[in-house]
């Protein structure tokens, strides 16, 4: 380190103010006048103490940062989720460093490593892979996750949706509105929260003696298209193919409106011909062509027991969580699509 | 700085392998075996080579790494601007770490202390503020804006739509559909962005002898509410206070939904009696009750366009701009609602 750098006690004494101001001005952390902050700034804008910044964050273990790692921050409900987890930190004095993994685990990987390199106290990891590569962490920090179940024992939370409950919902909600041919469609995946689902609605099917065959799970092609062109291009095939059904549970919203779509463009009424069942409750579900029909899932609880439960492991000493598993209710929001 | 620690030279001596295989490891970038990576990153586990991770950065004053400032990540714009910048720097051996500033002054002053005692290599900044506090920065990094026109002068581009052309295509398309009676609905804001479309309207009515009032603008109430219920709260006071219109031009898609449904709601038909157009193309506007009739934005050029610029500023030695300003040209997309 240069000697020529100056400490955070030279700029309390070149500023005069106390060691805690500076402290509060350089984390932007606390009350302080404008006046105090440009003088600091200005200090240390003179003598260069960004590196020291960094020095200080190494000598207290601490960088009031965190990283969220998300699998898709377009989709809307992660976006929410990671929305309210950034604004309850900020208002602790926490940075959030979102990073957005496309789903993949190339990227995922570089991203932990990334967000550990920069010395983050914590990490929330979204859905997206099974397993975390928590082997890259060079530091024992916690890790709270959301939508999946990683093979991971220590150190670690996991917080979601009650799946199965939602799967199983919808289709007995399609079984009670009278449907006797009912389908899943799902993309193909590993994902818990995806398997559950349809566990979900497999269970409904047995408890009211619905046959369950392979051509009850419909699976979209795994392209790169759309969640809407998706969904049409498989309910599509379907319809060529000569199978009927009444009614359609799909594992999330964006796929029930390619659903819909594609039926009455294939001239089939909905809900008279077939009702159809969605998942999430997007703001799009409400304002759709025909309300869908969907599982809510509550993204302020999950965004709130998320924060919670991470804050206090980073907060507080020596807290241990192991394979703590947290499930959020649902519920059924009937609309005009069932 | 501690004298017991291990420097990457010692790294590379133990594992066996080049200096550059262990920076790769480090970085994630580039080539490296499996075997490689956990070679070394046991001995950096052992030896606690993390502090020395930031050091190097220090040292070799590039970190690989962008910040993105974004006001909202839940904005489907915004979001999908962000995934792809992400995807073309990840290409490239880049993080990108992600900032949501929710609009708030406060946090986008925080969250660039934030990112630059992280040491990122430059700035993406989007919208959500007029003024950028750059002279927060320690050091002299590169910032691209999009959307917005900070009143700074060195090393900064900006990126945006044409968005007054893309006012003036909306209100023109109204006229030309024979709309004699036409409103522009809109935020408060200071954005340039925004005003900017209004502009556009103001030209389009001048052109065609239409009259512009002070009842030609509705701005919504300046509450938390959605974008759909504070339309619908605005042109509900409309209606209640008599005013009459047949056209209506919505400064972003999510405005123009809450228009249409209170339309309807108050027994007028769409495009019948009013007619509406958005602005954005979100999603939503395809895929909404009444498919609606809006401005396109070019994300996909926005998002290359700002990547590619970026880019350059980051890698190319001595790159200096000022206050270059690229606009990217916007659609008319005709759908049900006019």
């Amino acid at each position: 380190m240069k000697s020529n750098q100056i400490s955070i006690k030279e700029i309390a004494k070149l500023c005069d103010v106390s060691v805690a101001t500076v402290s509060r001005v350089i984390n932007n952390n606390g009350r302080f006048s404008e006046e105090t902050r440009k003088k600091v700034l200005d200090v240390i804008e003179k003598y260069q103490y960004s590196t020291n910044t960094v020095a200080k964050t190494l000598r207290m273990n601490k960088s009031k940062t965190i990283g969220i790692i998300v699998p898709d921050i377009s989709n809307e409900f992660f976006s929410t989720i990671v929305h309210e987890i950034e604004s309850y930190f900020f208002d602790r004095g926490f940075s959030t460093f979102i990073c957005n993994t496309d789903k993949s685990k190339e990227k995922e990987m570089a991203y932990i490593t990334s967000l550990d390199s920069k010395m983050v106290d914590g990490l929330i990891c979204i859905s997206g892979q099974e397993e975390i590569e928590a082997s890259l962490l060079s530091r024992d920090i916690p890790i709270v996750t959301i939508d999946r179940r990683p093979r991971m024992t220590n150190n670690l939370a996991m917080i979601e949706s009650d799946h199965f409950n939602g799967g199983y919902l919808a289709t007995k909600h399609l079984i009670d509105r009278g449907c006797k041919s009912i389908i899943v469609l799902t993309k193909k995946s590993n994902l818990s929260s995806v398997n559950d689902r349809v566990e979900g609605f497999k269970k409904a099917l047995a408890e009211h003696s619905y046959p369950f065959t392979s051509h009850s799970i419909v699976e979209t092609a795994d392209d790169r298209k759309h969640n809407i062109e998706k969904a049409r291009n498989a309910i599509h095939e379907e319809l060529k193919n000569g199978r009927t059904f009444d009614g359609v549970f799909a594992t999330n919203d964006w796929l029930a409106l390619g659903v819909v779509r594609e039926l009455l463009d294939s001239n089939l009424k909905v809900p008279e011909d077939v009702k159809v069942v969605g998942f999430d409750d997007d703001t799009i579900a409400n304002y759709s062509e025909i309300p869908l029909t969907t599982i809510r899932q509550d993204v302020h609880k999950i965004a709130e027991v998320t924060s919670e439960l991470f804050y206090n492991l980073l907060t507080e000493e020596n807290a241990v969580i192991n394979k703590k598993h947290i499930k959020i209710p649902v519920e059924l929001i009937v609309r005009k699509t069932t």
